[in-house]
């Protein structure tokens, strides 16, 4: 198995977490995302959405979208489960997850889209407007995580699952190259970041 | 079981149409979105993203998310299987589902969010490069899908699964609500359409 990446990504950074903490070896393919690899018509046979992260096969299928690379994942590797267990816990599960993907990720993704760095790359044209709405959306999120944290360990119970993954690396980019860090006073959130980077396997 | 919704907004269809193929019974407790009814601390209390559709079990456990309510009720009912059955499965239908979800979903949301209907209710303040930007995106999607529907019978294979209802669901308010049917030049998805919108489960 390989999996097409990028450093500094956020996405195919989850789906190593995901694969560390399921103790796999995967091998990482770094393309010329910058350089338009993931546009190109080789790529677009492998994920017609043109992004990364994509998991090849031995036989040459490709997996693309995180998320469906951490369920092939789990399916592969069962433990630790970090998608649920039974009905119930699958489906609560699943609800924090998607809050955390519709909610956060995607006004992040707001404000990065229509940031300066894609502006300068030539990628999109920035409305500013959706930037600013982006950021406050964020900022907002980040508020009610620290209300949610005070109650529970993590983000999605008591356990840590792939919601934790994928909350993790989405703030550690939006820290790092939106200038959306949490604010410090936001104890609780930071209490969780610090217990979820703590973990050996999230470090790589 | 009991399921809060609305009439005509897209994501509690899903779910029926998702419980309609599972022949499960589901209460319908139609809320007053208009009236602001999903914000207000009752209803937060059950979804603190204060959306619709939530589905809450006899226990008075509540469900929030789309999918996520899809899921607990593939568990509860797994024939007909409409996430997969095997590793390999289960993860091509999730990234097929995920592109629709993030690359169309999304974008008809950019443009309804943006729009007229939302902006006479002063919910949101519209931005009009960003329901331009979405509409746009929409029109590009269906596109693709046109074309990935020349070469396969559903949105993610042979068969039909939780990608071809939560595709058709929002197709189907886009063309209603937004303005943005598919063109009629798009012979392939308007097949795909039609073979989809026969399933009698589907015009509950």
């Amino acid at each position: 198995m390989k999996l097409y990446s990028f450093p500094s990504a956020p996405n195919p950074r989850r789906v190593l977490i995901f694969a560390a903490e399921k103790q796999l070896q995967i091998e990482v393919v770094n393309i010329d995302l910058r350089g338009g690899e993931t546009k190109r018509p080789e790529f677009l046979q492998k994920n017609p959405s043109g992004k990364i992260p994509v998991l090849e096969l031995v036989d040459g299928t490709c997996i693309a979208e995180t998320v469906a690379i951490c369920r092939y994942l789990e399916s592969l590797a069962p433990e630790p489960n970090l998608f649920g267990r039974d009905a119930l816990e699958i489906a609560l599960i699943e609800a924090h997850h998607r809050h955390i993907e519709f909610e956060l990720h995607t006004n992040i993704g707001a404000a990065w889209v229509n940031g300066p760095i894609v502006a300068a790359a030539g990628l999109v044209e920035p409305i500013e407007a959706q930037r600013l709405r982006g950021a406050g959306l964020t900022r907002k999120y980040y508020q009610r995580m620290d209300k949610e944290l005070a109650e529970r360990s993590f983000v999605a119970g008591e356990r840590f699952t792939v919601a934790d993954i994928s909350a993790l690396c989405m703030i550690d980019f939006a820290a790092a190259m939106v200038d959306l860090q949490p604010d410090s006073s936001l104890e609780h959130l930071w209490a969780w970041h610090e217990r979820v980077s703590q973990r050996a396997n999230v470090n790589n």
